[in-house]
């Protein structure tokens, strides 16, 4: 990451504004005017050739005659200009550029973009940007942007892909009541990335939770690799999820994959949760950045109204926290501060009665009771409670609890004094909403904080040298032929290569060899086409299965052969192979794709009408560790399927966990030579028995 | 409906509360205190038998010595004196009753709140409640509750069974920015229930949007049909959603139909709209009390920002408005607005630079152009622009356009200015939101009112006399023999009575029977042990298909008798059915439950494992129209199955429409009769070939 030069470009001590100017309306004014504002603490050196004064400050001609160090430089000078003042700022060892300067990739200009990232990267000097807002920090009064303000302060740091809506939630912070320390700007990403930021605000002390808005990611596999590594909570908004589209494709997998399933699945692998909205993002960041994980599944709901309680009550269904009845004791402790008719199951439903003395009560017991892993406390307004009155009660509570590890959220439903009773509320470092599902969906957001953090950690992978070896063979012999695509035995090959457990097929290349390879592999067999040109081939007659004996071998040879010309006459048939048939198993499909950010990508799902018709798949990054392989057996609609639904006994799910992490090794190996492979069908047998790869399928990738 | 009396209830013009107090804190208080705090325009008579003077009131001691009529009675007086206030009520000729009081069904006592509405209806008074908050009218300047004060004026009315939750709600319309018209707290529904208000509101002149935050129904048929006739929207919060479980059930439509499914097909039919949650619940009633439904697909978005922009395609790919490219013309005058990197596509970026006048130009274009079916605006602040100018635009724009039927929303992202400029928006009945996906999902919203109201009207439904009898035959034949289920002999009689193309079924009591019946019903047959105590006759070795000849059939009789003894000796057998083997065709399960909210509801599935292990089923409230049946076959998960999925011809859906249309007539004409039954599997074939009920089985109602 190289920490120095990013505290530099983030956190300067002194500033030099390229392109400052006296004019207001200029973005060189904005940042000077905006640092000023802010209240910089550090030194700030306005660099214009024709003024000595900006703005009530020394200004210089360039950053060579600034007379102290320089950390960071914010450019916004023309274009054309920035790369001779990189040159100057490398030269003069600035540690970062934030160049807000656009007219870069964004409008075609990759080699200008390159020339400035090949300049900086000569003197060390990072990159923000360029085409960004810029930086912003409270934590050191720093506005280094020509956005209004600095936002709200807070506890969480915000990375924003767009510059329009960084602006515009800068300015929301303050009206959602959602406070940050860092907003970042990072714009066409051509040196400082995503990742390089997650690592650096995982490590810095003012940050608490980081927020993302991605469109785009450029290496999202160090995205994952990074984000798994955070300690602290990571939440994104992606967008753009509908105009990507599955690009057209040859496989299964190709055309299953979209950008969005392979996006969930990337940030699911990363361990960072995914915001649906906005509004969305504003009110989890706001949880993460307040609260401690949930570590446990026993929430309790306290309330003083039967109707937010039921919503509540549907909301934690939804979210995946459903409710528990609370203990016997905790609910006996629990009908102390309730009139008779209250009750004390889960939600406590306090009743409309209920004043500051039985919330603080229950608040206070509840956090301290060992079964309770997280509360959600609810107010309804009501004409004989004062909701502040109500909110400094619950924060009395919390803090004579002084449980730092239990997490609290809250809603206030009703009109002014209850929001400003919730504003209050967050002030004071709860998480307080307007609505009972809001603050049930922000302890879930805990919840699965947890959950996805005690996540084991990346997948090791290992380089496979004799398989990778023995494939490579099999795969230059096919380009050697001028082929994109290897037949189902060189696939097979290969996957065997990699240890998958593949229907034993040998190729005949004539009616005696047939007979000869049929009793060798062991009657009954499958004879099927081998054609480079015939990739359907059971729609070219080219497959008879269950052959049980040498007539009916011979019988088969002729017809296929005759049935393969028919079809196709100028095909090159490389024979018929002879293959192992496995007996009847509950049949399940993997395949490949390269995903343009991710690169080789895995898809699980179920055969049949799983697949073709319900589009039941799922998918991961590679590598995939045991514990993602089985979490995707576990996501799919037809999970029941390999439980052993209909009184069946359960499939193999052990092997078929390994052969997705074999899987999963043999394309991340062959990254530069797979494009799409399919293993469809997998005939999986019950428990102990294992599987069988029936046919195989790899797509090179074009040289 | 009698609205003379509803009138009187909800609109009166004279207003007698008894119980009316001196004392603050007291309900009859606080009701006085609030009519007059309201304004309200119309007599106020304070019945009080100690005081002469209420709050500066004349008051009287009872309502017999008021001098002039009274419209609505408020009650607060405690239980136990209700009745007697009814009775005199009922005398002075009062329309409608307001009964805050509690102490009612809530708490166990329905034999008060019977003695209650007998009284009432003696005189024809109708009554709402007990056991609310009020009623609330700002057209009346009426505040007949103890909620503090009227809510923002706006052109929804909402009615909540949720009395806590209405109070909590009135003050949140202020902050909310939603206005509303009327608030009706609708407690334990005696007399007034639901559907007296729908009717009512519907012929409101104030009212735009009816709003219902519901806990439980108690007529559920005749809400689906008082919704179904409404011409304004309906928007629909059904909390406990999660709280009532399936009822443990002997069949699998009574497993399958929790009570969320139920009621969400219900909303369904009913053409009521259903919000998630209350922020939801809000800012859909705005924009339904505010805009016209969206009558085409054509959704068009204005931005000045990419990020929002993209936002709002993926929201609207998720609200199911997908965008689609603006017309040629159409761009070519949108371009005319935006600097040359804008794009007119859509959506149509008028970039960061955009201004007034181009906000206005584009505005007003789109509203009058054919193509734009609704047109979303979004706004995201920046550095050179005014917010509330914007607004201004806007507003200016859509008067200029004067297209009444042409829909729009909008969204501002941004701080304290961007919210002032939605507020103004909503206060000049545009609906404005701080978030794209609300603005998109807001027009959704709009797009789909616009398709449940073009939706045919109720199903009709008329008894089958014959069938009707001859079913009764049947059921009485079993109800004697002392059994709560009929064979599936017995079933197939009453489905074959209704139409239901069952596979021929006959009775044989022995051997010789067996084969006689065999040759007249053709080979190949099914034969299947016929015994109540018998449910699962795979299970007991009941069951031989596919026997083709007289030998077989002697040896398949002899055998499942056999089995049949040794699973269950004491099993009283009426024989072996032997039935027509239905030709393979693709399985489907009809099934119905008694619902205890609506009755008789049809269930509909593809059978195999879509049933068993997706619980891929819909659901339909009958009597069920021939758009609803097309409409359950089309919302399944496994739909493309019956389009003809993977190469195969599509099955017949429209003997599947009439037969479930039929399946639906036959449970609603026998619900006092049937508790549960299923069609199990039924067999379709391919267009134009029908289908064969193969299995059949009836549950009987308890008598």
């Amino acid at each position: 990451m190289n920490k120095d030069q990013l505290n530099g470009l983030l956190r300067p001590k002194s500033v030099a504004v390229v392109g400052a100017s006296n004019t207001p309306g200029k973005i060189g004014y904005s940042v000077i005017a905006n640092l000023l504002e802010g209240k910089y603490t550090g030194q700030i050196y306005p660099i214009n050739p024709k003024d000595d004064v900006i703005q009530g400050l020394k200004a210089y001609p360039d950053v060579a005659a600034v007379p102290g160090p320089i950390d960071a430089a914010v450019i916004t000078v023309p274009a054309k200009l920035v790369i001779e003042v990189a040159e100057e700022c490398g030269k003069k060892g600035v540690k970062g550029l934030i160049v807000i300067t656009s007219g870069f990739s964004e409008v075609g200009r990759k080699d200008l973009e390159e020339e400035l990232v090949r300049t900086a990267a000569k003197y060390g000097t990072r990159v923000l940007g360029p085409n960004i807002v810029g930086s912003l920090s409270n934590t050191d009064h720093f506005n280094g942007s020509f956005a209004p303000g600095l936002p709200l302060p807070g506890k969480a740091s915000l990375i924003s892909q767009s510059g329009a809506l960084l602006i515009a939630l800068d300015a929301a912070t303050y009206t959602r009541k959602v406070g940050f320390d860092k907003l970042i700007s990072i714009g066409n990403m051509s040196d400082v990335d995503f990742a390089d930021l997650i690592e650096w605000l995982d490590e810095d002390q003012d940050t608490y939770c980081i927020s993302l808005y991605i469109e785009g990611l450029k290496d999202g596999r160090r995205f994952i690799e990074t984000s798994r590594k955070a300690r602290k909570p990571i939440i994104a908004l992606k967008s753009g999820v509908s105009a990507h589209g599955a690009a057209a494709a040859a496989s299964h997998t190709g055309s299953l994959a979209g950008a969005t399933k392979v996006y969930g699945s990337a940030f699911k692998q990363a361990g960072v949760l995914q915001a649906t909205d906005l509004n969305d993002l504003f009110n989890r960041t706001l949880v993460l950045s307040l609260q401690p994980p949930m570590e446990g599944d026993n929430l309790l709901v306290l309330t003083n109204g039967g109707g937010v309680g039921v919503l509540a009550t549907d909301s934690a269904e939804k979210f995946g926290v459903p409710l528990k009845f609370a203990p016997a004791e905790l609910q006996a402790e629990m009908k102390k501060h309730m009139p008779e008719f209250g009750s004390a199951k889960n939600p406590v439903d306090l009743t409309g009665m209920a004043g500051n003395d039985w919330y603080f009560e229950s608040v206070r017991y509840a956090l301290s009771d060992k079964w309770v892993d997280g509360l959600v406390v609810l107010y309804c307004e009501t004409a004989i409670t004062v909701p502040m009155d109500i909110a400094q009660s619950i924060k009395r509570a919390v803090d004579a609890a002084d449980q730092k590890k239990k997490p609290i959220t809250i809603s206030f439903v009703g009109g002014e004094r209850s929001d400003a009773a919730t504003a209050w509320l967050v002030e004071n470092g709860i998480p307080a909403y307007n609505a009972p599902d809001l603050a049930v969906g922000a302890m879930a957001t805990l919840r699965e904080f947890a959950k996805v953090h005690s996540n084991g950690a990346v997948a090791k992978f290992v380089s496979n040298e004799k398989a990778r070896k023995a494939s490579l063979e099999v795969i230059a012999k096919a380009r050697a032929d001028g082929r994109n695509s290897l037949t189902e035995i060189e696939a097979k090959q290969v996957f065997s290569a990699y240890g998958l457990p593949v229907t034993s097929t040998r190729l005949a290349r004539s009616e005696e060899e047939a007979v000869r390879l049929a009793n060798e592999v062991g009657y009954p067999v499958v004879m099927k086409i081998v054609s480079p040109e015939i990739l359907h081939k059971s729609d070219a007659g080219g497959v008879k299965v269950n052959v049980k004996d040498d007539a009916t071998v011979r019988e088969a040879f002729a017809t296929i052969m005759k049935n393969a010309k028919a079809y196709n006459a100028s095909a090159n048939i490389h024979g018929i192979a002879i293959q192992e048939m496995a007996p009847a198993g509950t049949e399940v499909i993997l395949g490949s794709t390269t995903d343009p950010t991710f690169g080789p990508t895995v898809m699980f799902g179920l055969g049949g009408i799983f697949v073709e018709v319900l589009k039941d798949v799922t998918f991961r990054v590679t590598p995939v560790s045991d514990e993602q392989a089985l979490e995707m057996l576990g996501e799919i609609r037809g999970a029941p399927i390999l439980a052993g639904a209909r009184g069946e006994a359960p499939r193999d799910r052990k092997a078929l966990v390994k052969t997705i992490m074999s899987y999963s090794s043999m394309i991340l190996d062959l990254e530069d030579e797979i494009a799409e492979s399919d293993a469809n069908p997998i005939l999986v047998y019950e428990d102990g028995k294992g599987l069988k790869v029936v046919d195989a399928r790899i797509i090179l990738a074009k040289k």
